[in-house]
This record gives C-alpha cells, structure tokens and sequence, in this order.
C-alpha cells in the first residue's frame, strides 16, 4: 500500500469510530474510546481564536486564489459550549481541546464546578477545581518536545490553557510563572511585560530565571532566526504582537515564521513533539469589528497552516488538527444594507477595501495625530479611501474605540454584517490532516473536548490519569505521613506550602517546579499550583519526606 | 464483511476521491471524475433552505436531546457561490445542486451567460441560456421513479430546479406548466394557486391535466394517507404551505408526513427512484428575522430527515444528500446586548421563549384583529410572555411587517442575532449517509455544483449529454430537414412552435411534453422549452417529420 493509500485509509475508521463517540445516547466523555485513532509521532494543535465560519469565507475571498490552504483539510465542525452554559470563552473552549474536559468561565486546565450541557452531562464533585493535565505536559512526559506560539500574549487564555492552571483567565502572573517552569522546549509570541521583575507583584525576573534554565531567549525576528538548536523562548512585544498587516517585520516575526521555526527545533528529537499554535488576534479584530483585522490575521494564520502542513508532508507522521474555540462577532459575508440584490452584487463590492487594504483600524489609530485632523490622509494610505463622507470622518474623531470605528467605515463599504461585540454560539469548522501511516481522522460533528480526546488518544496519553498524578491536593499527598502543613501566604505575592515533620522542612513555591530543602531547589516532576483554594503538588513530592 | 462495515468502508475512497476534486489548482467541474462515487439504487436530496450555520446550532439549542438527527450525518461543508457572483440565490444554488453546473441568478436549470467565480472559471458560451438536464430528468430516463416535495409552492425556486427550466425563477406559471408534464411519481407541497384556470394566463386547467394523467390528486393529510399506489400529487396550499408550529395537521401535512408517504410510494419501483425534499420556508423564517420560524421549519425539516434516514437503514442501498443552498438573515446565537456576559449566559436565557413557541410571528400576524388591540394576548399565547413593554407593544402595532416585529422581540429577548433581511455567502453544513454498499460518502469542502455531480455519478447519469439530446434549439433539430420553423407569438400565454415540411404540420406548444400533429398529441421523450429566446426540443423530435 502507498503511502497516499494508507494516509487515506486512515479516513475510514476515523468515521467509524467518529460515529461510535458522537451519535446521540453514545458514552460521553468519559467512556470515549481510547485507542480508537492510532497513533502520530508529532502533533500540531492550530487555534485561529474566534474564526466563525463566515469569517473563513470572507477571508477567502480577499485571496487572489479564492482559497485557503484549510480549506483542503475540513473534515467536521466543533460543538463549542462550555460545560454549563452555551457560548464559549477561549479560557473553557481552550480547556476542551487542551484536556479533553470541557469546564466552565473563566477556568484555564481546571476542573469545572458546575456541568449539565452536551458534552458534560455530568461531573465528579471531587474534582471540582482540580487541575487537568494538558496534552502538552503528557507529551512533555512521554519524552517529546513541547512548544506553545501565540501573537497575543502567551499568558493570554488559549496558549496558558495548554501550559498552566487557574480558576482566572487573568492571573496572568501565575499563569505565566507556571510557563516559565514548564520545561517547554519553544515558547514564542508575546508577554514579557508579565515577566519583567519590575511588573511582577513577586518582584521576580523570570526572563532572567529563563535565561538561567538554559534557554536562548530572543526578542527580535533576526535574533529568532540564528537561534540554535536547544531550548528557545522569544518574547517579541511586552503585551500582544500587532496584527500581521500592521506589523513591522524587522522587529516581529510572522506567524509562519513562528511555525517554522517551531518545527525545525521541535523535531530535532526523535521521539517527536506537541505544538501548539494560535491566531490569536482574529478574535480581537472580530470583538472589534474589524474586517481588516479578521482578514490579516486569519491570512497569516493559513500560511501558518501551509508551513505545518508543509512540514508533515515532508517529514511524515505527524497530523494538524484546527479549530476555532469559538466564533467572535457574529461576522457574515452580506448585510443589512443589501438585504436586496445581494445574488447580484460583484465580488468587487465586497472585496475592494479589505482585500488591498494596508492596515487595520487598530493600524489607523496608530497613525492618527493627536488631533485626528490626518483621518483622510490615514484612511486613503490604509483603504485607498479618498471619499470619507462627513459622517464617516464624525464617526472615527469622535470615537473611543477607534479601531471600532475604522471597522465600521470599511464594513459598510463591504457588506460586511456583524451581530455582537462578544461571542457567539455557532459551530466552527473542523480541519484535520495526517501524514501519520497510523493515525486516523477527526470527522464529522464533534465537540470540542474530543479534540482533546483525539489528541490524547494520538499521542497515547492517559489525561485523566496523569492529572491525578501530577496534581495531587497537598494534604492528600502527605496524608500518611503525619507531616504538618502549612501555607505561609506572609507574602501574597509569592505564596508557599511548608511541610515539616521532625527535623524537615519543605518549601514549595506556588507556580514553580521546584522544592525548596534546606536553601536547595530540588527539582519536581511537576508544578506546585494553587488553584486559590488549595494547592496541588505531583504524588512524588510525597518522596522528598525521604 | 458485514453491512455496517461496508457502509464505513465506502467513507474511505470517498474523502481520497473528493481531494481529487476539491484541491486548489485541480480539475473544474467539467473534468470532474465521473464514476468515482459508486453507485446509489435510491438517493434523496434533502434542502434546508436558507439555513447558516448558527440555524443550526439554535435550532439544536431548541430540542430536549440538544441534538437533531442531521447532527450525526454531517461530512462537511459547501462554497455556495453563484457562477458570477459570490452570494447564491436559491434559483442558481439549486441548480448547481440539480444539475452540477453553477449558474447566475434568476436562473432555473438554465446554463448561465457569466462565469469566473470559483467552480465555474470558464463557460461554453455556445450554451449561454440552454435549459440543463436534472439528476431528476436523468433518473426518470434511466427507469427510476421521481418525486419533488417542498412547503413552499412547488413553481418555487428549489424545487423548480429540479423539475423545470427558465431564466426566471418568477416565471411560475412556465415552471409548473413544466413540472404537469414531467411525468413525476409524486409531487406534494403548495402551489394549486398556479394550476388552476382563473389564475392562469393561458387559462388552462392543470388540476385537470394532472387528474387526466393518471394522478392521484390530493388536498388534504387524510386524502394523502390513504391514495394507494400509482403517481400522486398533492396541494395543501394554493401558494405556501404554513409554517409547521402554525400549521393545521387536519388541514396541511408535515413535511416528516410528505416524505414518508413520497417513500412508501416511489419505494415500489423495483429501478430506484430520485427524490427532493425541501423545507422551504427556513428561508422565509430567516428573511423576515423571524427565530421561531426558523426553528419550527429547521425541526420539521429534521423530522423529514429522520424519516428518510429510517427508510435509508431498513431498505438499504440509498444515499441522503443535505444541503442548505445558502445562508439567510445572518443569524447568530448570542448579539450585541451581551457583547459582555456571553459566556455565563444559562442555556434558558436563549430557550426562553423560542423552545415552547405555539406560533411564528406569521401566525402571531394571523391571530391580530384588525385594530390588534388584542396584541398582548397573542404574545402571551404564542410565547407566555406576558410582560410586553410598551416599546415592543407599538412595534408590532406600527408593524407593516408583523412577522418581522414579532422575530425582533423574540430574537432582542432571546439574544438571537441578525445582519441582513436577505442572504449571506458564507459556507453552509454538508450531510452526507448511506446504506448502499457500493456508495462512497460526499465529504470535506465541497462546491454545490458538485452534489449535482456526485448525484449524477451515484445514479450513473451524463447530464451533459443528456442536455444536449433533451434540449436541442429547435431550428437545430430540424436543420437537416428542410423544414419551415415558425414561432407563432399570437397567444401570447401559450406560443407554439411550428414546424411545417411539405404538407406536414408539427406544432410544439411551450411547457409541454408532447407535439401535436393532425389534431392528435403525440408525446415527446421530454419538454419544449423556450427561454424567451430560442425553443427547445427533444432531439428526438426530428424523428416526427418521419
């Protein structure tokens, strides 16, 4: 059998067995199937946040070849709710795919508290807040390689859902401390305002603690370029990355880049790797309402997309699964203002702004002077539009949110609809594709935990398990040891867990993977977490008491 | 190897057989693979019209399981472009599905004059115009029996696609005129309207046609069930049908009903048979941004499908095909007025008042008196909302539209977005099932036009030649003959065309399948068709003159 044969054989039972896990009154999550897909040596996670499905169909028609390289790999679309309510957040939706879990707002790896929707039907009550385990960190353990891009920040929802825990989205010094003592092997995107000593409650230089682990940290695309082999962090803006049309790509790498650079590190091992990849900043264009926005970003994203798939081609078993977590902005290709004679309207009228446009709203704000008396000069330079009417040129000097603004002019203009500045609850699209010999597909309509599942099952991780190893409640773990417990919150800041008996004493840091034994560091298996309520460490710290 | 695994088994070539089709830079649709998908005894067309995405996901919202039968049947999505334009209407998405050729709007099976968008980058421009053979007209020709059934009238666009031929889809009385002659084994919906004497211009009586063909000619459920077997037609409304929550079951069938009825009968031929089903007014629903609408139709349209995948399981060797035509309305789950708080939002404050619904806004609008100083009262009955504010209350009073006064506060109360009152281009569902063994499933991103072409291959048609020898421009047909040809205009509502050779006299009435020579009808082996500018007839035709 070729191996095109066999790629596409995979295809079959993925259906099989797609239908065995999602047709109603079949097990729920916790009886999927495991074993079911096969395996794959390297996986790619690819998160294009907030892309609804119109926003994939807009962005194809602003290319000259009016396709994406997705487009070839659709297999499915994803149910998104979260374990209680109907419309997703990047924080439980991120959850689903990174855990198999699906959890509630606004928790990142951690266990619900409440259930009740498809795909959580149920729950276990001693769970509650728990951390789950990621299928980065089972990969890490299973001795692959382990990375995480972002253009947002890193400790921005979706990249901290698949490398740290926490009931908040935004504890993003936590969330971020957990990154830093993670043992990734790629970290790239932004966020190192949240790392900076200066920014920290804790006070702590983690950017200096990342160059002490031994990774070559870079700051700019030329330093991400010459970067060698061996552990790799780049921190290429303080808070976010600029939208890739507005970017400057001297001083920021694309998303491409990212990815590329990514892989050719990552599969300098032979045991493979995990990598995650998200388009972040779709999701803000279209909170926004910004066409432009949702277009540069979702474009950059497929050409990241080309790379990995690129990639797997050339190098073999490895297989890309995307999704969106959810849709952002309720964007459709149409609006109110053709509600007549849309089947007649050109494509020109829906493409001329968007698709030669050279900024975004967020791009104009940037340009615009103190006075905004240069708004026509900018919206001509960014649109090739000379003809602001008064109300349009109104509408952006007298906004707040500027980009909003902007976003509405060239909407307008498009035919671009737009229902919410929030989320919506619509399915997204599924893509999958495989160059693993042995991996199956993703098919059909799933929810957004089975991804996690999916990648679980390639991967050949037990999450469930692993999440009650390596998180275990601190008192539980030296349960039987008659040891005293105490957590020293005397700096709130930089919690500990003090654990004595006799003459031992054993400090471990919250968010670090470390112990502390007299003055010594001594390395963990895993992260201490403090979930606000209780801290987890891994069942081997038990050990340390000798 | 056991039916079931058979089944799967045909999933496979399917997925490597579309990439075939679909990837960037490969064959158009005229050297789409022939012979590539199997083959399907039986296969069932089933058109949600006007349905997006986010219909779905509400209506999904709307049902105790939380899942509808489509769910688990879902392969991919379709790129539903007109040949010219990137936002279908129904008239060309139809015929893209019935005939595996994209074409523009207004046009009812017709070969388009503009192309370029994708799937339809070239055109024969010696087609400009020329009626286009169906997946019905073919499976009629091959043995199979046919039947067509919608809610809207059958003369509608979707349904019209599949049964008759004009570049305008307003052409009602053509259309049906068309349809009385195409010797289809079932026909059921709405549309006596158009058939009857008084409200033709040619003042014809198709109800008497129809009867005089040899059909069972229904108007009542009760009728319905107990026709035996034999060719049935069956009219519940003179132009629509209601929708299903409005709907009188003593007077008007569901569409669940329609279908079943259709298989028990078509279901007798030992050859196969071909039928569409459409729930036509999802799109009328999602016009009017009516929400309830919408999701009684998409429910009602959902119990068809569970019909006819019931009949697919316990018969065998049939194909279901599904397939929106497009996206109407823009509608999303969740809007503006929670741009904030999406993600905590309870499933019931989306459920609310749209789950228990009694009526549509349509059937709100039919229940006003003729001051509606009663509008509270109706508002209580339809939804049990009994807090009406005076807002809402003057809304619907000024309402020149109630129905879309009704969906605005339902959809404002319900967080139930919308962008436009006409259609949008973003990708809709793909279903795909089968249980015939040698069928391969239809899967990934497809165009529309190639589930014409994936019909057509699972029933073993040429629709290309079959175009060519059913439509023939009449002055071709007879060139060799040395025959006059005259286009006789005087009866404006009912032209004929004139063939006359030395003494022999051939008339063609317009819409007709027969010729009429002496006085006498001598049936054709398919219509006459004019397009306004040229005749069509059978090849066969030529034959007459003997």
């Amino acid at each position: 059998m070729s191996t095109i044969k066999k790629l596409f054989a995979t295809t079959l039972t993925a259906s099989v067995l797609f239908c065995s896990v999602t047709f109603p009154g079949m097990p729920g999550p916790a009886e999927a199937a495991q074993d079911t897909y096969g395996r794959s040596h390297n996986v790619i996670m690819m998160i294009p946040d907030g892309t609804n499905v119109e926003a994939v169909t807009t962005t194809r028609w602003m290319t000259d070849s009016k396709a994406l390289t997705m487009d070839s790999m659709l297999t499915g679309m994803v149910r998104t709710n979260n374990a209680n309510t109907p419309i997703a957040d990047s924080a439980p939706a991120g959850t689903a795919m990174s855990t198999g879990q699906k959890t509630e707002s606004p928790f990142i790896a951690t266990y619900p508290t409440k259930a009740g929707m498809p795909g959580a039907e149920t729950m276990d009550e001693s769970r509650a807040m728990a951390p789950l385990a990621t299928v980065l960190e089972g990969a890490k353990r299973a001795g692959k390689s382990t990375g995480i891009i972002s253009t947002s920040n890193i400790q921005h929802a979706t990249p901290a859902d698949f490398s740290s825990h926490h009931p908040n989205r935004n504890a993003y010094e936590d969330l971020g401390e957990q990154q830093v003592y993670q043992k990734m092997d790629v970290v790239l995107g932004a966020g190192s305002h949240y790392l900076t000593a200066e920014n920290r409650a804790d006070k702590e230089d983690l950017i200096k603690e990342i160059k002490d682990q031994g990774y070559t940290y870079v700051t700019t695309p030329a330093e991400m370029a010459s970067a060698g082999n061996g552990p790799l962090w780049g921190m290429f803006a303080g808070k976010s990355m600029a939208y890739d049309i507005d970017r400057d790509p001297a001083k920021e790498p694309s998303l491409a880049e990212m990815t590329q650079k990514a892989l050719d590190l990552l599969s300098q091992n032979d045991k493979g790797f995990f990598l995650m990849v998200e388009g972040s900043e779709v999701d803000w264009a279209a909170h926004a309402n910004d066409p432009v926005g949702v277009v540069s970003d979702l474009l950059a994203f497929d050409k990241a997309v080309a790379v990995a798939k690129d990639f797997a081609d050339r190098h073999g078993n490895t297989t890309i699964i995307i999704a969106a977590d959810h849709g952002t902005g309720g964007m459709t290709f149409g609006e109110r203002a053709i509600s007549k004679g849309y089947d007649k309207a050109p494509l020109e009228s829906f493409t001329k702004y968007i698709k030669n446009a050279k900024l975004t709203g967020q791009g104009v704000a940037l340009r615009l002077n103190a006075d905004r008396s240069n708004i026509d000069a900018v919206m001509n330079e960014a649109y090739g539009l000379n003809d602001l009417t008064n109300e349009e040129r109104q509408l952006i000097r007298d906004a707040k949110d500027v980009q909003g603004a902007v976003g509405k002019v060239i909407s307008d203009r498009s035919h671009i609809g737009w229902t919410t500045n929030g989320h919506v609850g619509g399915d997204v699209a599924l893509y999958c594709y495989t160059s693993s010999p042995e991996a199956k597909l993703l098919t059909g309509l799933v929810f957004n935990h089975e991804i996690g599942l999916y990648m679980a099952d390639l991967l050949d991780l037990d999450l469930v398990a692993l999440s009650k190893d390596l998180y275990v409640p601190v008192r539980d773990a030296f349960a039987d040891t008659g040891a005293t417990i105490t957590f020293d919150n005397s700096r709130p800041a930089n919690p500990e867990v003090i654990v004595t008996k006799d003459k031992k004493t054993i400090i471990f840091p919250i968010s670090k993977n470390y112990a502390i034994i007299d003055g010594k560091r001594v390395e963990l298996d895993g992260l201490t977490v403090f979930n606000t309520q209780k801290t987890y460490v891994p069942a081997s710290a038990a050990k340390l008491l000798g």
